[in-house]
């Protein structure tokens, strides 16, 4: 949220997936909307903790909600370009992770957009926050290690 | 994206807008989804822009891009729920205006979610920052009186 | 689908919603997207299936499947704009129905778009074919009852 | 339309897409829904005219407006798949061309989704119907031919 923030590096991530842009992402200027980009964290997100977490959709008891989220966009990207998102883990504690992705144009060294998501776990059952779920602890981090080391 | 955000009085909102959710809002735990609340906000300030700001939909040379965003997810909301959107000011500089959003139930007395974004000001023709257009300015002033009085 | 295809009037709906667009709604042409309406059709049909015939979402073992869709588009609409839906029964089965949908701008006499969809019902659990839910079938027929008359 | 749609074949498309699922696309069920395969259909046509038929986003006067389209699903989908989304021609007129696509599960031999919708060209200024530019008719004859043969 600070007017100072910089686009990343794209070192500073662990893990890449790449996104095909769609044209309804554009907006009316041509540009990819700044909506869209929230959709693209939640998407690799997701992916990460389904591929590597264990995460069964719509069968865990335990799931991430979203508690809070930003984003800052440094320049703008248009469909159809090829995107590659970066995931790093900027925060995690208990019973909850911070995640940042940068979005990078293809082959970019800068991040054309940061953002990032906190995601507080809850017992689906029991309507109560809950400890972070082993196979996505062990995801997370085998994720952050490499940065780590 | 403090964690210590708490939900925003509805008195603290300067002008009220009411919006349908959608089907497609929900996600696969019956809430709407995060992202769906940035589309909210995108409708919300361009229709401000629009009805109260005179801005021409694709027909003006000055346009806002949005260069961040951010929400707090307080409590879960549904399709098919009405909303009520509030929006206020919550900077105002020379070229760029902060806009703040809070998401109530129908007759909710607190935001379920409260988010912002900033706006900067573009001259999409010689693709350099540019001054508030007048008539939004004036726009902005007169939202921002009634809570200052 | 026929190149003949004709906007519908008013008076052949049984029952309405109104609707506010979105500025994401709106395509790169200034014109609500094509896809934004089947955005629609999902929402006034499970609205109904929700408030009259008592879908309980995420409850229910026998839920509608889409097996078909489709639209004719006869003239623009443009965010801000606020929609009415018109929804009638267009044929009902034993274990489908399909619904046809008139998007008609505020007060308009003729649609600007009609489409319509086939819900084939299915038992989750079983993975088959089911009939139309009891509470669902009669609030079909309660449906259907005024343009009959 | 018609009850008796069937899968389509993969080696009836000449052109092949891979697309990228999304945690949005996924509805309430589990699958992805079938408002989000219209966003697909319109994403692979744009980008061929875009890449194939010389298209410049926002910069053309003479532009296809969507006049219908239709979709029959024959077995569901889930996010993260990746998947194939074949394209091919099915009726080309002097103003006006008929777009088929299927969407392919990686590998799959035939179509979960086949969709179609028409194309008719308008010249923005004149706000009157156009002959195909010629860029996209040479494209789109460059993909009939392949079939063809």
């Amino acid at each position: 949220m600070s007017e100072r923030a910089a686009p990343a590096p794209r070192d500073g991530f662990s893990i890449f997936y790449s996104l095909n842009t769609r044209w309804a992402d554009n907006d009316i200027y041509g540009h990819i909307n700044n909506v869209a980009y929230y959709a693209f964290f939640d998407s690799v997100v997701n992916r990460f903790l389904i591929e590597e977490g264990g995460m069964r959709l719509g069968h865990d008891n335990v799931v991430g909600y979203v508690v809070n989220s930003s984003a800052d966009y440094f320049s703008p990207l248009t469909y159809p370009q090829e995107l590659e998102l970066g995931l790093r883990i900027s925060r995690m504690g208990e019973k909850s992770v911070t995640w940042e992705i940068g979005v990078f144009a293809h082959g970019a060294a800068l991040s054309s957009v940061t953002g990032r998501f906190t995601h507080a776990f809850v017992d689906r059952e029991a309507n109560k926050s809950a400890a972070i779920p082993s196979g996505i602890r062990r995801a997370i981090e085998a994720l952050k290690s490499p940065s780590d080391s």
